[in-house]
């Protein structure tokens, strides 16, 4: 075997090693007497054990051994940790490197900070016991697993000099988001992008069970990961100085091989996919950690998973503990004052080269912000509200188009193959799909320095994205509203992350995650039920306020402000939802940007309140609920010519909530002179009815609203009989204006027999037909023309 | 090459695949002149084109050569549809083998009913694009792609004469969930389980973009597959005949080695996981269809994904559509009648050995009732409320031990491994976790027939389990709350399948899917912010009341009379969400049953209105919530001697809402005698707050109800800190009751300072012990027994 390491510098790093599993334990144990100055006593030991061990010494060790390449070749590094429940080895390590004590002052390198940075871990008013926010020099939150290997690439994209260390645990390997990135190999370019370095940790066990990919037989394994596309290397034993050894000859390996594949591809170009190096740990679980606790084998087995001996009071576990704490031996590691002796010390690198303290995992540092084009030049022209039909996100991809060109290093769009479908084909005059994979003849627009991110994986999608805009670039998700669904849970994750790193004062704010749903359900009644869902708003309505923004520009040129919008904000989730299908166009461009700014507002030019006091109020929001709205405003007016309606189209649905639970929200006062204190409203809303409620039920006219949306009747028919299932068709919202609004007189009962006639006419023309009636198909906005 | 079938045979069976093809492009295109008499004319064309060819003659292809093995060993085979997009083709192949004309009569095996068929695809009261609940043989919604081979598994455990077929599109291999299923393999016991056949259909393209598995070498993708743990077997070409000789020797081999397999393990016994076949089938994208379109190549090419012509006014596409049909030489297939020529139709298999007839995929068929333990055998002895000390879920598990023993065959429980965790760990008592892989000395309970499905994916899990539902089978998935989220799409499907399958009459309903939600927001204390969230309750609630329960039970009681009423119950998502940790009892069986059949009721015990009109009520949901509405109950009743107050405590949260919405709502009287008409509530509920509003905001007493629950304040804490930070704690409760009832005389403002020295208490003891104040962690219930 190469044995690349000194004899002085394997036992340093040895010794470094086991500074962090010192500190490691201490963490998760140890209340007070940090250096064992004293005999371990149970009132040392902190009342509840919180933390997880199992997956500690893995880390460390990588941890070490990175040190030691980055200071050998100046590397650029930073360390996504996948098992992010090892929080306390990558405090350790930050601490011993020094990041640590400079983000947190009050932690210092020294016996009284020892204790506190033991005390403080999994303690109220403390830190977490995963890899969070808080943790420096990270960008994946260690708690939900399966996105490590997809951040870590969103990482790596348009950032060459970058190298971002990824360690797989064997049980987020089994995670399904996990198991799909691997293959983001394929969408990786040496000429302009970093590397990443996967790292699958094989420790055999995740909290009781077995992993999967410890226990298929070696070839298997080998197989899988040069079927991934991966040259696999493998680090596997128990021996430390053994390994120590072989990881660092393995490491000088896949470095090697890393800057041959870059320095190939940067100085001849992109010829074809490389067989990007990986490294397949395999170490025991809790390694270095107790061999027995009450006569069971501890260290390699699940027992060793979280806290290995739980309850401190059974006799000999206090003894246990203390005997393993000095397995370390501290005092070879620390000086009298606590510090980390100089000669040990200095194996980590220095300023901005510490993983701790790389300012690609505080992206905020290096964000800049975007080159824009000016939004107003895109505008489609109205010469009045419904003259003109136009493709909502046909033409905000022309916007889109001319921010890639604009920021060919820092930003990039993201699609499940949906970016043509979501009708955003104009970015393909100035870049292409990217795939490093196989390119054939035929293959429309796709180049291995594409900028468009195509994998039919909302999961890979997203974490890409994350990992891009956590390392301070920016971007844009544009989705099948439905299907949004598929990355609730890791679109909690990131809300919860940008909720709790705006309380970090070290962490500077990035930009916003952009997400344009498009194909929505009033549009996908062609592939029927299943792609009809508009929850995602609901969902994302569960976070906190603060970093939480949802839109529904009714037309275009509002989708063109909100956009631009969106594009210069910082550390919000922003939801977008917008169609993608020809439809009238209401608003020239001041005054979409006039009503974007405000995010709500009465639409005069529909209206015929005359400014004055309605008998209803028509509230609408999304694109097909407005054009069915003022569908069904014409037909009051037409038939009932004195009745006072109030149109009020909704862009910015927070506005709708009260200023305290909202920063967008509007006064009582100014709902109360939008929406009137006590005329019905009629709300055609884009999505779950419910909604609409929960927004305004504290408001004075609550009782009087109304809201028509989607009720779960879904189904593959036309567009118009969705909305008429669903009973938000200009037909059912003006029967409900007449089942609220008294004294309409006898004109009444004519307008019900009309309306019943037309939807028999619809129903039965569809059945025949398979399409809408011409009336409805090529319906116009003309009451003001008339 | 080996070439199994005869010329008779072969044309035989291409003819059988030109009609399914031809009934295909059919339903895509044709309105009228099925069976092309007279000159293919624009009239005969539909309106609208709607539907996916690129996929549909793959899936013709492998469903006629199935037909011949099924035929050839008399199997039992059903065919799971990844690319359910191709729904045209399996609803042909069901209609060829006159499956589709039984169940549904009206589309009878001639002209008329030709024409029907094709009319109806796609169409306003016809039939969904997909292959969906409506299409006979399906167990799977190819809308929302990435669940098939899940489903597939789920439906091949403890089915040991069935061979389920799998088709995994390239682009559906893409996502999350499908890339990790392809390990179910290491799942899956010869002995008792039937076999999955994996079909990977190479077509190169998705909607637009290419698909990253047909771009990679054909010795990575040999690898990946190896290394997923199968032996791969290729077909690949674009010549019908060679392919059909090919496929057909392929299937010879795969069904020869899944017998020998299957023969082996039953003889011999389990001894190692077998290398099970898979087929990767390489076909052009559209095959057969046409080769150019506006002198664009079309066949092989994304064009080929939707409609290749979608525009049929474009001169020259008429007719391009005829010679398309044409081509399939329809007069040779059909007879005059329009029937399957009789020599084609003896291709198909007979009655149950169709699959489109095959009644594991219509499992309601053969589902049978769980033989169940009597659940009040384990019940915790409450003498009195509060007296006793338990941990729900280690209740409910020995209930869930007795059902996995006394249902050796039809039941199973999934978790992402977390059922020891949640504490059912009594299940492993009498089975073990379920693995094929390598086992170790050490292992905890884990053996190749365990029942335990444990993987670190939540998307297998509940793949597995709706598979195993689907084809007539019960089963119990346990989960972390937070990170069912993960699923949450995955619900969304089901839910929405089991509400369309509801309708379609030859369904039978199947057991529902039942979820116990433990390790849940407010113990999830030490793990932190990324491990607590309430929101699948509020996710769930946007589905069809008529399929969706959610309980809330407060005891170990009450959830072991929850579980059989679910465990009973057909055509449901039940979710129970209910704690792991020591909390005490309050209901003895009796009183249990009667709450939980009622689904909410006033707890005299508790209350202190003597029956009469209180002063205020005190409702609460949720194991956490209740608890702390108790103490603060203890509170104000030593306090205010004389406050009237009534404690509703709710199981069913179902019941809230209105009957209009709910079938389990209580009507607007029973509210009002609960609630009150004008008293204030104070509602300490489990989840988001919203909810309750939500739920409640038509009843007449809305506005007087103050609800508490999580606002998203999360971190690593104690458990009573978690509640104080979300103001749902006792102390918190009980000053929202001084706040809103007036009159309470001159203690309010001793009970004021009482309390803030009670917080500030915790908050100082918290900070200095790292665990609650022992007046929190050890009170109990007592105002009774003074």
């Amino acid at each position: 075997m190469n044995k690349p390491l000194s004899t002085d510098l394997i036992q340093k790093m040895d010794a470094y090693w086991r500074a962090a599993n010192y500190l490691s334990v201490g963490q998760i144990y140890l209340f007070d007497n940090p250096l064992l100055r004293r005999p371990l006593k149970i009132e040392h030991v902190k009342p509840r054990l919180l933390g997880h061990w199992g997956t500690t010494p893995g880390l460390n060790f990588i941890y070490v051994h990175l040190n030691r390449v980055i200071k050998k070749h100046d590397l650029d590094v930073i360390y996504v940790t996948g098992p992010g429940h090892g929080g306390p080895g990558l405090v350790a390590n930050t601490y011993l490197e020094g990041t640590y004590s400079e983000v947190y002052p009050e932690i210092s390198q020294d016996e009284v900070g020892m204790k506190k940075l033991f005390t403080q871990f999994s303690f109220p008013g403390g830190i977490p016991s995963h890899v969070a926010a808080e943790t420096p020099g990270s960008i994946n939150e260690g708690g939900e697993l399966g996105y490590c290997l997809s951040h870590a690439y969103g990482a790596a994209f348009d950032n060459p000099d970058l190298l971002v260390t990824c360690v797989v645990g064997d049980g987020e390997a089994e995670t399904a988001p996990l198991a799909t990135s691997w293959h983001s190999n394929k969408f990786l370019n040496p000429v302009h992008d970093g590397a990443v370095l996967p790292i699958l940790h094989l420790n055999g066990y995740k909290i009781a069970g077995p992993t999967v990919l410890a226990r298929i037989p070696r070839d298997e394994l080998e197989s899988l990961f040069r079927g991934y596309g991966y040259t696999p290397h493998f680090v596997e034993g128990d021996d430390p100085m053994e390994m120590h050894q072989l990881m660092a000859a393995t490491l000088d390996t896949v470095i090697a091989s890393i800057r041959d594949i870059q320095r190939d591809a940067r100085a001849n170009g992109f010829k074809q996919r490389p067989l990007w190096p990986m490294i397949i740990l395999r170490s025991p679980k809790g390694w270095t950690g107790p061999k027995e606790v009450d006569g069971k084998r501890t260290e390699g087995t699940y027992r060793s998973h979280q806290v290995p001996m739980g309850d401190m009071s059974h006799p000999g576990h206090v003894k246990i503990l203390e005997e393993w704490l000095e397995s370390y031996r501290p005092r070879e590691l620390f000086d009298e004052s606590g510090r980390l002796r100089p000669e040990l010390a200095d194996l980590a690198p220095r300023g901005a080269r510490r993983m701790g303290a790389n300012p690609h995992a505080n992206g905020g540092l290096l964000l800049a912000d975007l080159t824009l084009p000016d939004f107003r030049d895109y505008a489609v022209t109205i010469p009045k509200p419904g003259s003109v039909i136009a493709e909502a996100t046909r033409i905000q991809g022309e916007l889109i188009r001319d921010v890639v060109k604009l920021n060919p290093e820092t930003f990039r769009v993201f699609s499940p193959d949906e970016t043509a479908s979501n009708r955003w084909g104009a970015v393909f005059e100035v870049t292409n799909r990217c795939s490093t994979a196989e390119i054939v003849p035929g293959d429309d627009h796709v180049a291995p320095d594409g900028r468009v991110m195509e994998v039919l994986s909302e999961h890979q999608c997203e974490g890409w994205l994350e990992g891009y805009l956590l390392t301070g670039r920016h971007g844009f998700f544009s989705c099948y509203e439905a299907f949004i669904h598929i990355i609730d849970s890791m679109f909690n994750q990131h809300a919860k992350w940008l909720d709790v790193a705006s309380h970090v004062p070290w962490r500077r704010p990035i930009a916003s995650l952009n997400y344009l749903l498009s194909s929505h359900v009033w549009r996908q009644d062609h592939n029927g039920f299943s792609h009809q869902d508009p929850g995602f708003i609901d969902h994302v309505m569960s976070k906190k306020a603060e970093v939480i923004r949802v839109y529904l520009p009714p037309d275009a040129n509002s989708l063109l402000s909100v956009t631009d919008h969106c594009l210069r904000s910082r550390n919000y989730v922003n939801v977008i939802v917008a169609g993608k299908q020809p439809s009238p166009q209401w608003l020239d461009m001041d005054a979409a940007i006039a009503h974007c700014t405000r995010g709500l507002g009465i639409w005069e030019w529909a209206s015929s309140d005359d400014g004055g006091e309605p008998d209803v109020v028509m509230a609408c929001a999304g694109d097909v609920p407005t054009m069915e709205t003022l569908a069904a405003v014409e037909l009051l007016r037409q038939h009932f010519p004195t009745l006072k309606i109030r149109v009020v189209n909704v862009v910015d649905l927070m506005t709708l909530q009260s200023q305290s639970q909202h920063p967008h929200g509007i006064s009582d006062e100014e709902f109360d002179a939008l929406f009137t204190r006590d005329k019905p409203i009629i709300f055609a809303y884009h999505g779950y009815p419910i909604l609409i409620h929960r927004l305004t039920y504290r408001r004075t006219n609550h009782h009087n609203l109304h809201v028509h949306g989607f009720k779960e009747e879904g189904t593959t028919t036309t567009p118009f009989d969705m909305v008429v299932l669903n009973e938000l068709d200009r037909f059912h919202l003006a029967r409900a204006v007449l089942d609220r609004v008294p004294g309409l007189g006898p004109g009444v009962a004519t307008f019900q027999k009309f309306i019943e006639g037309k939807l028999s006419d619809h129903k039965r023309h569809i059945r025949q037909h398979g399409e809408d009636m011409p009336e409805i198909r090529n319906w116009k906005w003309g009451v003001n023309e008339g």
